[in-house]
């Protein structure tokens, strides 16, 4: 209960609202916090594309609610077609991000229920309730991996954090920033060190934001100062947090397709030139973390240590 | 002579004519190439602190220029009044960036000249002298170093740099970047990627734009691309290009005061605002790098390999 009392006061990133969806515009923080109502699953595909919405959670949420405007769009009166909009709709919305494995997952779990639905109208409702939970069940999930990550924590304990897996990564709460929020109201003391995150400077934009916002102590470092802020301590552990549904048990590493982003994402800010004309840019959205690499992984159904292909097993199967 | 010829296309960075010093304003790079003359000490040590030139190598004798302007301005007619004057200079020029051992071994040069000559006349000529001496001197190093550090590379290799230590980061040619023009011009093919280098850029604005200049193969990457750039490679040989100015062989790596940069470098870029108000900051001005991982340390009098107390001991021995 006393969960849900902190979470009205956060922010909520996206949310299914009289049959349309509401974002938080993320391209504007932190000057303005601006909310955008779409009615439209194209307007939704080109919010995901364009970073208005983005973290993995909250692309999987968003990218399940732009399939069901797209039901509830579609003047189709005969299942098949229906389902057929659908399809369009969902290689549409794919398409947007297609690293990060929530998307695919949202949108699959759309059509399942739509296929398993008998008339349009079943279809059509049974489609927004799915979402609707899907909305709610994140951030269930993300305070249980709050709960979880806390305890792995002590008073005064300093965290460093990158990119932004915060509640506007997700529908609300956050899965890093949720174990950080947890462990704070659990009592004790924590300081955060925010990478910037060049180039769309999400740590800087959104994390020292949102925590800011939720009053809690925090620093930003452009992302080459990690070596420094980190040289004096040693055997500092890496912890990810996230929702079993991030994770990819079917891909292999060299399967995964990273995606690249726009060159002018790297050689300007906003309207200002940073590089020369036609320079080249390899700009990869990713990185990608060695397993040796990683101390432990936070889900919502407890901590993952190593070896982690043993470890990863048992929290599915106590999901089932 | 080839190198000279190739110099003279090349950038100049800081310049000793007319008892005036040249700059090329960094700051307005890679949208324009101006320059900047300046006739007072106090506007060099501005530009020094405001990175209109930045570069340990460039820095070095960019305070010395500041330190012989001192001397023209000073209307002491006696040796102790010129030289209490040059003090008072040379604690204001050092002040502008404590870090790099250059500025202090730049600083420290003209004083012993000044310090040695008989009366003000003298000590103004042979400072002079002695400024465009070191001014050519570091062309000369860096050329040295190039020719060194062309040897370490193959045909098609492909070389990562951070910042810029370039023909801009020195007084021409460059130490790293150096390295680079003399493996193109023994007739190797050589690809370049260069970290943009957050919070001031470096990377972007002057690596990208000098290599481009040189009609180098040269592609950008955010400083968070480097995992992903080197993910696939094991064993990646790490080179220092330096001149043996720049070795601080006095102080243990824990005396060394490293430089906090304004909280606004990182807060905004130009006019944009890219982080919330009254966020905390750390902003060092440089990292460390521990010995162990550097494979080789190029200089102008060879290339110091680990062990290294006792390699670079050797190198400065053939110095003598």
């Amino acid at each position: 209960m006393v969960y849900f009392l902190i979470l009205t006061l956060t922010l909520k990133t996206v949310e299914w609202k009289n049959n349309s969806v509401i974002m938080i515009d993320q391209t504007k923080l932190p000057n303005s916090l601006e909310y955008i109502t779409f009615t439209e699953y194209t307007q939704v595909a080109e919010a995901i594309r364009t970073l208005v919405v983005r973290g993995a959670p909250a692309i999987g949420v968003s990218g399940a609610f732009g399939l069901a405007l797209a039901a509830l769009q579609s003047n189709a009166t005969e299942k098949n077609h229906l389902i057929n909009d659908l399809e369009t709709a969902k290689k549409i919305l794919f398409d947007t991000r297609p690293t990060a494995v929530n998307l695919a997952w949202g949108l699959d779990k759309v059509m399942d229920v739509a296929k398993n639905a008998d008339t349009v109208d079943e279809i059509r409702s049974s489609v927004v309730e799915t979402v609707k939970q899907m909305a709610e069940d994140d951030v269930q999930i993300n305070m249980l991996i709050g709960k979880n990550g806390s305890e792995l924590f002590n008073d005064n304990d300093t965290i460093m954090t990158h990119c932004n897996a915060g509640a506007l990564a997700t529908v609300g709460y956050g899965t890093a920033l949720g174990v950080i929020r947890a462990t704070k109201d659990s009592g004790k003391s924590v300081k955060v060190i925010a990478t910037e995150t060049r180039p769309v400077q999400q740590g800087s934009r959104l994390t020292a934001f949102e925590l800011k916002h939720d009053g809690i102590d925090v620093s930003l470092i452009p992302d080459t100062a990690v070596g420094y802020t980190m040289a004096k301590q040693h055997n500092i552990p890496f912890y990810v947090a996230a929702p079993l549904s991030t994770f990819d048990l079917q891909n292999r590493p060299e399967d995964i397709i990273i995606e690249q982003r726009k060159a002018s994402e790297v050689t300007g800010i906003g309207d200002k030139r940073t590089a020369p004309d036609g320079i080249n840019v390899i700009n990869p959205a990713f990185d990608m973390t060695p397993p040796e690499l990683i101390s432990g992984i936070i889900t919502e159904n407890g901590i993952a240590k190593p070896p982690f292909e043993q470890s990863i097993k048992k929290l599915f199967e106590a999901k089932k």
